[in-house]
Order: C-alpha cells, then structure tokens, then sequence
C-alpha cells in the first residue's frame, strides 16, 4: 500500500514577510516540495519569495500552471492535470507545501486541489496553516476597526457582480471588498447608492513598494492593481 | 512636549503558540511593557502565556482590568481608568504591547482602547498586528473552506440575538458564529430554521487540551464553552 507524504496548505499572509506564522514557517522549514499556483504568475511568485526565505536546501519548487480562462472544461483538465502531479510526489513519500498567500481556506485555490485530490484519494494526510488575510492587514496598516461588539462583517468579491454586492453590502455594517481591481465602477455605484461610500476606504498594493490608501472612493483609478481591496464601516 | 512610545495591538493568534505571526515575535522580543486585558479573565491568561514565550528579561506585564458588567457607564469608567494607565507608560517613554487573542481588529477590546486614547492625545504612535483568527484556525482544523470564488462570508458574533442572526444567516452562503456558547438554543433554532444545521460544524476550545469538533449540532450542549464557533456552509 502506498504510504503517502503529507501534504499542507499553507498560508504564507499577505505579502509582508513578517507576517507568517511560526508554524508555517516551522513547516516550510521540512518540507520536500514546494508546490507554487495561482491564477496569476504575480501572486504565485509574491508567494513563493516569501517562502524561499524559509526552505532548507534541496527543498524543490514545484510550479502548478493554471491557464488564465473561465473556461470549466480547461480549468478542469488543469486542475486534474495539477493534481496527477501532486499526486505523484505525495504518493513517492514525499512531503509537499501548497502555497497560498494569505489563507488557504479563503478565496484561495487550495480547496479546489482538495476536492480534485478527494476525487481520487481519501488516504492522503493533509494539514491547513492558516495565514493573515489581505484585509486583515489592510485594517491593521490603516488602523481600522474591522468589526467589533454585535456588528457582522460580510466578506465579499468585487468580481461577484452588482446584485450580489448589493444584497450583500445592504445588510452589514461593516464588510470586505476583496479582488476590487476590475469592477471598480459598479462597485463604487453601489456603495454611493447604498450611503457608503464615506466610510470606505481602498487599499492598494499593501506591503509592496507602491502600497497605496486613498480614503475618498473618487480619486481611486478605474482600473486599479489585482492586489486591491476595500474597508466598509458603516459610520467609520 | 512629551515623546511618547509606540503602543502596539498585537494579535497572538487563536490560541496555538506557534500560530503567531513572526512580526508579533519581533515586536514582543522588544517592547519595555505588555499590557493584557480581556473580558473574562481565561483569555488574558492564554493570550498572556502566548506572548510570555517571547517577552525579553525584565519586560513588565501590567494587567488592565474591566469589571464584568453591561453596565455601560461602569464600563466607561473602567475604560477611562485602563486608558489613563497606558498613557502613563507611553507618556513615560516605554512602548507597549496590548495583546488580543486572535485579531486586534476582529472582536476585539483593542478598538476601545484606541477610542479612549484618541480622545485624549492624537500624538501616540500606534502601530497594529494582525494575528489569525479562531475561525480561521477552526476551518484549518477541519480542513472545510471558508469562502470561495464568487460567494460571501458573513461573521457574526453569537450573542447578536434571534432577529440579526437570522437577517445575516439567510443571505450568506458561507458564515462563522463566533461566540457561540450562551445563546445555542436559538443559534440551533435559525440555522435548522434556515436549512443550514446540517452543512454546520460546532468547533470549542480548539487548540486546548480538551478540544471539540461536533458535526451534528444536535449533540452540542446547551451551555459549551466561552471560546466555541460555529463554521457553516451552504451545502458542506
């Protein structure tokens, strides 16, 4: 019977190098493999400098190559494809860390490999580090509250169109914008409709060399970097 | 004019030594005090323990104490006497440490702090650290996915009462309900009453020796445990 490594997801935070954990970087610190994806060769590569810091010699880096499509049928055969590899290196004994920056668990690709890997296996050993979020350090680097006593907070993607960022964004008092690079204009008409735009805040590139906070919703770019988010308080 | 010294808000993570971020390590290796404060005081212990791994020698650890009341103008007051000590030592040259278990801007005292300070002095340095929070470390554990692609993730503290829960609950696909051990009979009526009891895991006092996962929230007793959180996702 094959007797498989382990595989982790971990969390590598948000860009800032510092802001790993020690038992992601303890785990780092063993690991055979490296296994470096995103959907965009920028966050892969942010990811994997902040963990080549950490990895002992002769630890290798593997690449997970995704085709930048919406395509399901190419995503799928990436993700299957992904996951032969995967489980290839796990199925030789060897361990392997599958990099995400901020959280594995949210809005990152780690469970898509889950399941593809499910599919397939349910004796791999398989641990989770979480890692600081974007927004987390988006609230912590502008000193914001992100939400305190009986409020809710409502994390949400800027790409989930205008009728959703609206349902959403109507009932919390305080939320997350993530990924608010490509809909800036519906998501800006939403937030001034909904009374919200005053207490907002756009974070930018947090932690890299060009970070930027613009706190008036006016002056943000229509079409700003991937690594984008906004902070939503109601009152704030 | 007074020099102050920096006040940091340090998250040391949900519980797990090694879940601190290597920044909060940096920063607890050099600060002259370590102010803990907590609601009850089990969490200014454990966060206390976490952060004495790193302190260096002869760091001081001032304890801030808040009465366990609702009483909002006893509270106040106690707010105002806590702020008053923390000026003090900033005002005397000495940084600070404020720890939160977890986040200091995820249901957090840390805000409080800020509020009462900033009424006072706008001149004190301030500088925030993120720490993981406990539902990211209870969905790590679970190896269940927070938030993915085009879904939202409501948080939302327990104690909210019937009427907000059920309003944040019935919109969200993916939700965590943090604080969830005084108020289980009605979390367990709106989650059954919105369809979501079986796509819900009970997750108490993770990290602890004692530590609890409950996939059937049938089983889960009246009262648990202060440090207990429930992970729900439509269809899980």
């Amino acid at each position: 019977m094959t007797r498989y490594g382990t595989l982790y997801g971990i969390g590598v935070g948000p860009g800032d190098p510092d802001l790993i954990t020690l038992k992601a970087v303890k785990t780092l610190q063993k690991v055979d493999v490296v296994l470096a994806a995103a959907s965009t060769r920028n966050e892969a590569s942010l990811a994997l400098s902040i963990a080549q810091l950490h990895l002992r010699q002769g630890a290798e880096v593997v690449r997970l190559d995704f085709p930048m499509t919406r395509d399901e049928t190419v995503l799928a055969k990436a993700w299957r494809a992904n996951a032969d590899t995967v489980e290839g290196i796990l199925a030789a004994g060897k361990s392997a860390a599958f990099l995400t920056l901020g959280d594995p668990l949210t809005y990152s690709t780690f469970g898509y490999l889950l399941r593809t890997l499910n599919g397939l296996l349910a004796e791999i050993p398989v641990e989770v580090i979480p890692g600081i979020t974007s927004y987390q350090a988006a609230a912590a680097h502008t000193g914001r509250v992100l939400v305190e006593s009986g409020e809710s907070l409502a994390v949400v993607s800027g790409v989930a169109g205008e009728e959703e960022l609206t349902r959403v964004l109507s009932s919390a008092q305080c939320a997350v914008i993530l990924k608010a690079y490509k809909n800036m204009p519906v998501i800006r008409r939403v937030l001034e409709r909904l009374g919200l735009a005053d207490s907002s805040v756009f974070v930018t590139r947090l932690g890299l060399e060009d970070e930027e906070v613009i706190t008036s919703l006016d002056n943000v770019p229509e079409k700003p970097s991937y690594f984008s988010l906004i902070l939503v308080r109601r009152g704030a």
